[in-house]
């Protein structure tokens, strides 16, 4: 019946040279034009596909009523699948800010009122709070004053160190077990991956609903547990799992690879939009850092998404300041030229720091992959855990969350501030002022400076063996609180220098005594974006999300001297950034679209067979029996074997798939009569007569890609793989003077890729 | 000499397809490699030069320092040429809003101070003046009162129309001719050209400094002049031609035109940038409608380079108040989600409105084009200024330059604002309170109101005939205007409907008496990014550009809405934006990349030639003589021609460019020893030993491209039209099963496309 639907249907094989998958539907052939899970898609059926649905609505859209209504419901379901993708992932986002925070919280104590209330929401309910000690009130019990009923003495100390400790260890060790016993691909920041994803690679189940709903638990009490560890990566991948999910109820994106990551890229735009409340800078993420396939229609879709979703996030108000963003920040006092000095020199730090890390994490997790090590998750994450929290505590700036961390360093000191690191000298301020001078620094500033520092060495080393444990991790917000405090520091000790020193050349027409002049908020938030930058290597879309968090335009520059700055630097100790050295760990077949391919091989030097090797297995078009294209098959492992005219011309006809020409005898010699292992397999348009008595031929021109791509052996491998890269190929054929003479797939190019940069060419496993 | 040089070097041959044209250096053919005016580049080759020339200096750069130090250099000479263009955009941009301001005041009066003041200014330097009456003093004087003394009665009245409408004709009569002695390119406002400069075209001398001074002079005359018209579109041009003449101060963008078109859409970005002080809104202005050919590395250094603009700008302050954007904006007021129904009313007005002028205007350039209308440019710019100044001049909104109205429509209205539109009942207000409440208009509200519509319809009819004229003119501004008026009414309207029917259903809850819930100057907002995306169907970017003004995410969700109404209502009408439809009107072969190819032909139905056409001109590898192939040449018009093995086999092995054929035979004839007309012609890599007396070979082999693009006659042209703008080709050729079949040129597509689309296939000029 399948043959005969393609032999007879001979408008089919004329609309392109990819079987038009949607006459199909009626008599399905399970699996023929899917693909197997670890494969790569081809981006240019996928896209056919997806047209020949369009035009086929938009055909049928003039017949009838309905078909118009539907075709109407056809282009605007993409707009309501991000409208839900933002709502969905606004209120995950909302719940897991609100769950995290008051688990935090939990570490330290409970409220009396309720003991779901976390500390600030606790306070906020007593009316006995003052405006300036917000966050000590009755009702709010630590743990040692509910069990002991004192928080004085080293005993209720103790008491409340150990219970830090007990709840920590107790959250992460939940969090591991939940990802080992449901879902392994709910651990890590997911990045990497969804990059891999979306360059066109398959991985079953690894945005799925459970992945979803373990990550989202999970991430809540990683974070909650106080591991150095932030969670705007795992909510990327979070947002990109309701996006994968969402796609179900579209026809148009569940059959179709290629729509559905024009879907996931708008979803991981969404996920940083909510991480951060950036929606500009979330798109710009996704552009630049995530996606690979990104048409201008998805850019504004997203942007929409990425909308829906802070506005969702907003009116949940997990922060409980009608605050879109995460840290916002307000500066009074512009910054001056000489500052862009110290502000290059946190860029150069950021740059080291990322470098030295992705390296030492990498090392770090290599080790995890083939010792011991690997064996025990549970176990490391017990470990790290527990250390992570029994050096927390003593320090005060270790001890909050990250996030609450890099909120204090980026503030501006105002009169009003009770936060040590504002203790400044307020002896000669008038109290109306708004703008406030350069001060001396109290006592509590330099203890609390001692207390960074140690602080700084402390996330330093930590997050390169959190990074990458079996529990989601995101690196956005350590990465940022060593920024932050390294910049807080050496925002001070300008601060400080001009004070003292403001009759130095350098100061003098700027710093002036009485004036305020330099801003350490400001220096904070400039090296969490270098070492941001360092790490991660993002550029625009970098100082986009810091440019959303202060709303000015004025600190801009500053921002972006620092980002260009720690990106040379870091691009020059080492050219990857931390995803891209993940994907490589991995072996993911990830073809990078930022690097050039600067070497002067030839197609002919990369394509298979080798001059030594055995030539190409091909099909002829129309001289094979059933038999000989199942020895072929059998004997191979190639995906694909190309259709030529005759084996002494070797003039390309075109390309078939292993798995679409297994299906399809299968499904031949199952549901067809007479197909034996003698009937001759037909690639031509027309079946010669057969002679008689011979069994009836099998025609399968209908799954043969008459369309395939091909290249001459001259051609520059450079070129190649810019094809590759733009349209998305899994496999390319080479010619030479008109004869077949070898492929170049995917994978070929990457091992290539990687024989040159003179690292192991199996080190990509998949495809 | 030529031809020596070729097969000697068999290493040039090896490294790609293309001539390696680095090489050729030391010996140069002048003009191989190089393309003729109106002619499409071939962006696959320009990439593999550039790549080859980056291989040769990273190679080189390992041998001596002084090697390393240029490869250094080479690196950073990018970012140098963006810090350039940065700077001299944004001194342009700044000398040319000045000088506009100084000349649109001009019309009215003079200052006393010194003749080079502007109103606002000379009234500064007065001490005279009060806060409340900035732009009254004694040293301004209006003509009338210079002339006659008085600035009372009829006859003074007449005195100064009559002044202003003779400035008007001055200014744009000096426009006009200028542009027509000097730079007929200057006119317009660029960015159609500039588009398809972008997609790969040339049009020498468009990007040239001739160009470039006459556009900078024209620009401030057609502003001054009081037309309807902006310098926001121009001065994307003006950039450009920063750009394009800075590009010869560094060899690698001087002599690549894919690497020029890289810096020429960064500075695309810094055109909007300075025209908005808007540095994210320009580079997605850039990504997004400009730009064909964007890498994430030109996204980095566009931002780069228009933040240098915008600062630039800032720092010469044209607009006297520190600020970076045109119109700044602060309101106070939250929207509340039922005033979404009017701003998608404005939408849906923008859309119409924007659909309407498209088809209006085209309409009118047509008649230009075709009609004696096109024979007297000069009286038609001076009849249009006449008509503009003389109606302009009675209505106080329409008298002043378009930027100063929009500013004032899209102002809240505080308690000493002294305008027209800000006369409200204050009798409830208490003065301290920030906050004002919705208030009662007064009559002069009622009156602006009256003049408001009378420049909205004048400004609607009057700008159709305006753009398209001999002198620079930009849509932004007018179309902003026409969108601004009707929203301030609209607003307007909503307020003191709100005000006095408080009671009603609707307003019940957030608008009762004393609250202050409708801001008038949004409503104005939003209805300027409803008529702009009306008119250029932005989107992102004109989000982006919207929010950058007023610096909160707050705003823009109905910005968006707006803008996403207006495209799609506008969308409906007529899909193309203006400048598509002006691309189309020239001829200009630009490959649009937004628009997804629908409709279901294979390369065979569009290839050349045609089924009944005499077949495809072809070179033969060893078969021919010189005589025989430039006979091809003057028999055919083609550029280019096929190399086949032989006749019989139609094998396909190379390329060779019609230009390069010539140029190379005439040089070798002139240069080279012993080449005559019977002479044969070798593409081969080996020439056999030729037979004794007969004269030496031709060997063209370096000049041939070994790596053309083929594809099947099979293959969808949605496909093939995908490969075309990705990969930036000028032909591809076609194949069936092996053989050599036909041609496909991007002329061949766009004819095809406009066939389709039921347009006249030779409206497609140039290529």
């Amino acid at each position: 019946v399948w043959g005969n639907c393609h032999s007879s249907n001979a408008s089919m094989e004329e609309v392109n040279g990819v079987p038009k998958l949607m006459d199909l539907l009626d008599e399905p052939v399970p699996g023929v034009g899917t693909y197997e899970d670890f494969n790569t898609i081809d981006w240019v059926r996928e896209k056919s596909k997806d047209r020949d649905r369009h035009r086929e609505i938009t055909s049928k859209s003039k017949e009838s009523t309905w078909a118009l209504v539907n075709s109407v419901c056809d282009a605007f379901s993409g707009w309501l699948l991000m409208l839900l993708i933002g709502l969905m992932s606004g209120a995950l986002a909302g719940g897991i800010d609100i769950s995290a925070h008051w688990m935090t919280d939990l570490k330290e104590g409970v409220c009396l009122n309720g003991f779901w209330f976390n500390h600030e929401h606790c306070c906020w309910t007593s009316n006995e709070t003052t405006f300036q000690e917000r966050d000590k009130c009755p009702q709010w019990k630590s743990w040692a004053e509910l069990i002991i009923g004192t928080t004085e003495g080293p005993f209720a100390y103790i008491m409340n160190y150990l219970m830090y400790v007990c709840w920590a260890l107790l959250f992460s060790f939940l969090a591991v077990t939940l990802v080992r016993a449901f879902a392994p691909y709910a651990c890590g920041s997911g990045i990497p991956e969804i990059k891999t994803i979306l360059s066109g690679f398959i991985i079953r189940g690894y945005l799925g609903k459970w992945t979803l709903v373990i990550k989202t638990i999970t991430l809540v009490l990683a974070v909650s547990s106080g591991l150095s560890l932030g969670k705007e990566g795992p909510l990327v991948h979070v947002a990109c799992c309701c996006g994968n999910i969402l796609c179900h109820l579209f026809t148009k994106y569940r059959k179709n690879e290629a729509k559905r990551r024009e879907v996931l890229s708008a979803a991981a735009a969404v996920g940083v939009s909510v991480a951060f409340g950036a929606p500009i800078g979330g798109v710009l993420f996704s552009l630049e850092e995530v996606s690979y396939y990104f048409p201008l229609k998805t850019l504004w879709r997203s942007f929409f998404a990425a909308l829906v979703a802070a506005f969702t996030l907003r009116s949940i108000n997990p922060f409980g300041n009608s605050r879109l963003v995460l840290f916002y920040v307000e500066f009074h006092t512009p910054w001056h030229l000489l500052e862009l000095v110290p502000f290059i020199l946190l860029g150069i730090f950021g740059g080291i720091w990322g470098a030295f890390f992705i390296r030492a994490n990498i090392a770090w997790c290599r080790r995890r992959k083939t010792t011991w090590l690997g064996h025990y998750p549970v176990l490391e994450v017990l470990v790290v855990t527990a250390v992570t929290a029994v050096v927390a505590f003593p320090n005060s700036y270790t001890r909050t969350s990250t996030s609450e961390l890099i909120s204090e360093l980026f503030n501006d000191c105002g009169l009003l501030d009770s936060s040590k690191l504002c203790n400044y000298d307020n002896a000669n301020v008038t109290k109306s002022s708004n703008e406030l001078p350069d001060r001396p620094a109290g006592n509590d500033v330099y203890t609390a400076m001692w207390q960074l520092s140690l602080a700084l060495v402390f996330k330093m080393l930590i997050t390169v063996v959190t990074f990458g444990m079996k529990v989601p991790s995101g690196l956005f917000i350590p990465s940022m609180a060593v920024g932050a405090i390294a910049g807080r520091l050496l925002g001070i000790g300008m601060e400080q220098l001009a004070y003292y020193h403001h009759d130095w050349a350098i100061f003098r027409g700027w710093c002036s005594p009485g004036a305020d002049c330099i801003t350490p908020g400001l220096y904070a938030m400039v090296g969490a974006a270098a070492c941001l930058g360092g790490v991660t290597r993002m550029t625009v879309s970098l100082v986009v999300i810091m440019f959303e968090l202060t709303g000015g335009l004025e600190y801009i520059v500053p921002l972006m001297a620092a980002a260009m700055t720690s990106k040379w630097v870091a691009d020059a100790i080492g050219r990857e950034g931390i995803y891209e050295a993940h994907i490589r760990l991995n072996g993911y077949p990830f073809l990078e679209a930022k690097e050039e391919f600067s070497h002067k091989t030839l197609a002919m030097d990369v394509m298979r067979p080798r001059r030594s090797d055995p030539p190409l297995s091909v099909l002829t078009q129309d001289g094979m029996t059933v038999e000989d294209v199942e020895t072929m098959i059998t004997d191979t492992t190639y995906s694909g074997f190309p259709v030529v005219v005759s084996h002494e011309s070797q003039r390309l006809v075109g390309f078939v798939l292993r798995r679409d020409l297994t299906i399809s005898i299968d499904n031949a010699r199952q549901r067809q009569d007479g197909i034996v292992s003698t009937s001759r397999v037909f690639f031509t348009e027309y079946t010669p007569p057969q002679p008689p008595n011979s069994p009836p031929p099998l025609k399968l021109r209908g799954i043969m890609d008459l369309s395939p791509f091909t290249v001459t052996d001259h051609t520059a491998m450079d070129i190649v793989v810019d094809i590759f890269r733009k349209l998305g190929l899994r496999q390319c054929l080479i010619t030479h003077n008109g004869r077949l003479l070898g492929i170049i797939t995917k994978k070929d190019i990457l091992k290539h890729v990687a024989q040159i940069a003179n690292r192991d060419p199996d080190s990509i496993l998949f495809n």
